[in-house]
């Protein structure tokens, strides 16, 4: 795996370390996310994949505006607030999915003020969850879409099995307000077989008592490139992919040059031969270890693992000499890219044709509700 | 270990859930912060400690305000943003010391900026951050107190022996615009001997050489009650003991009814028996583990573990009935209280005298640099 030779302070296209932002700061490479949507697209586009983004990795208008420019069909989003950022930043934005279980009169009262601004789908995976939905939009001028969210392995939300499914694609269809909309899964890794399974079986159950199922959408960046291996599936989700991240390298979905975002920090103390601190610690990288060893990668540093992380000192060992001085500043390659735009209320965005950093708010950062 | 029973939907205090907000959403108690306040205070008081409290934990004026009034001598920053977001938001603040290696051009100019509004003192750890230092204040109206950091076994920063801190005090001493302020350390849990052997040598060294050591400066909510077993300790560092965390609960150092912090989550899917999903994932419950098992603990439900995080998704399970509907709400004692104030805009304030949560804003929230 070739990777950007040895400490790389300023990013490519940068006329100076003069221009740098004050450390520790999210830096994205706009090239390599254009490149990294290009990729997915053209994929998506050659198995008749319809390929629906989800900003959860961004959290930037401006991003998704990149992906839909690209051929994305829509947006997905995991939370009604993440949802109302995204169009208040994008407003053209026509076609927006929330693959979350939408409880509280609260929440709903927001999700029927979002139905009147986007086409919008959600998903439901209990009859309580659907009956909630079907109560909000019982008077509403449009019914909304429900998929069934299914569990295909994943063990988090979802119906068991099929026969569920059937049985609350039924109920939504019967429901006043609602329309049933489609199948919705998110796979454990490699879960294509499994989902062509699940979601086939679940489809013949439902067509065979008069139902369409005009959607069956998964997900996930990591196997991405094998989606076509369950052709059941009509429409993709990836988040990730636009960035990449270390885990994402470690299971061979891509290469370091391939990611778009990494973490600029300072060394502010050498104490030891073979021990470095750095100004970014948890409260940037994040404790997220997504099955890895350490909290990220220096690039060009391969022999150097970030072995402790406290809120804002990262500890960098390695058993040669570390090589370097208070002052010296180093990119790492977090292990999650997602969680770490959510820490920032900036990313710092470079691209080879702009000679300067440009901040960009982070619209949907901490959007939890 | 009492907790308050089975499943709290509604701190104590608040007239119904009606007034609850959307979840999810980090509750502070500021009855039990008072008294977590008071009671390290007291400490400090009894054995002739002066009390600096760390706002990382709360990263609110306010809360700096209460600790201050009951007697805290100032307040402890690790970033230089954080005092910024402090001075602003509570402008009273007289004294400050910031617990960070200062490096770079921009951030000592802020940092200058920074000492002609408060009494600031710094740390130091090598040549080159004390050089960087007296380069910046050589021109300033007041010499800027710095602290040697000493690593008494928690190896982040520091020097290594007292020998070393004895020369890196001369060198402070004789550097134009600073003052030799005394000595730090973030010392490992229980490290009470280690302090006391390490700092009590390094102020022998210091003093004999005809420089008064007028702060020596420990930390550590842990074991902040045995503070006093280091009786060279003049000034006692403290932050998570405001609200208090699982981690602290886990090592003896407060029970249940001392978290002052608590995730407020809604069930959003019951899909097995023995497994409930919430809506607080890891953009509010933080993937930090500190050595335990799961992610929080559930009040009233000793029984559930949370073991997977998703980003917006957190699962419960019980080897029991989960005995959740979708629409219950939990409350969750995080493992790390610091890290989940980082995650939000504002928490919720409840207090018995007051019949509404009050949102206060979280001034330092991603204040990195």
């Amino acid at each position: 795996m070739t990777e950007p030779s040895a400490p790389i302070a300023v990013p490519a296209g940068l006329p100076s370390a003069g221009s740098l932002p004050s450390t520790p700061a999210v830096l994205v490479d706009l090239d390599i996310a254009r490149r990294n949507i290009r990729r997915l697209q053209d994929y998506a586009d050659t198995h008749g994949l319809k390929l629906r983004p989800h900003i959860k990795t961004h959290k930037l208008p401006d991003m998704a505006r990149l992906q839909l420019a690209a051929g994305a069909v829509g947006i997905t989003c995991q939370k009604i607030s993440e949802a109302e950022a995204m169009l208040e930043g994008a407003p053209e934005i026509a076609d927006l999915l929330i693959t979350y279980n939408i409880v509280g009169t609260s929440k709903l009262d927001r999700l029927k003020a979002l139905a009147r601004r986007v086409r919008l789908s959600v998903v439901a995976d209990s009859a309580a969850v659907v009956d909630g939905l079907s109560a909000a939009f019982a008077d509403a001028p449009a019914p909304l879409a429900v998929l069934v969210e299914c569990d295909t392995g994943a063990h988090r939300c979802g119906v068991a099995t099929p026969a569920e499914a059937n049985r609350l694609a039924h109920r939504i269809a019967a429901s006043p307000g609602l329309v049933f909309g489609g199948l919705m899964t998110y796979p454990p890794a490699g879960g294509e077989a499994r989902v062509e399974a699940f979601m086939g079986a679940a489809k013949a159950l439902i067509e065979a008592e008069g139902l369409a199922v005009a959607v069956i959408s998964s997900g996930g960046t990591p196997t991405m490139m094998d989606a076509a291996h369950a052709p059941v599936t009509t429409e993709y989700r990836a988040g990730t992919y636009i960035y990449n991240d270390r885990s994402l390298v470690a299971r061979g979905a891509c290469a370091w040059e391939d990611c778009a975002l990494t973490v600029l920090a300072t060394v502010v103390s050498v104490p030891a031969p073979g021990r470095a601190i750095i100004d970014a610690g948890s409260k940037t990288l994040t404790s997220d270890l997504l099955g890895l060893t350490g909290y990220g990668h220096v690039l060009g540093r391969p022999d150097i693992v970030i072995d402790q992380l406290s809120e804002e000192h990262g500890r960098l060992v390695s058993e040669d000499a570390i090589g370097f001085a208070v002052g010296d500043t180093v990119r790492i390659v977090p292990n999650h890219a997602c969680v770490v735009t959510n820490m920032v209320d900036a990313v710092h965005v470079v691209q080879d044709a702009e000679p300067r950093i440009a901040p960009w708010p982070v619209a949907a950062r901490g959007r939890i509700v």
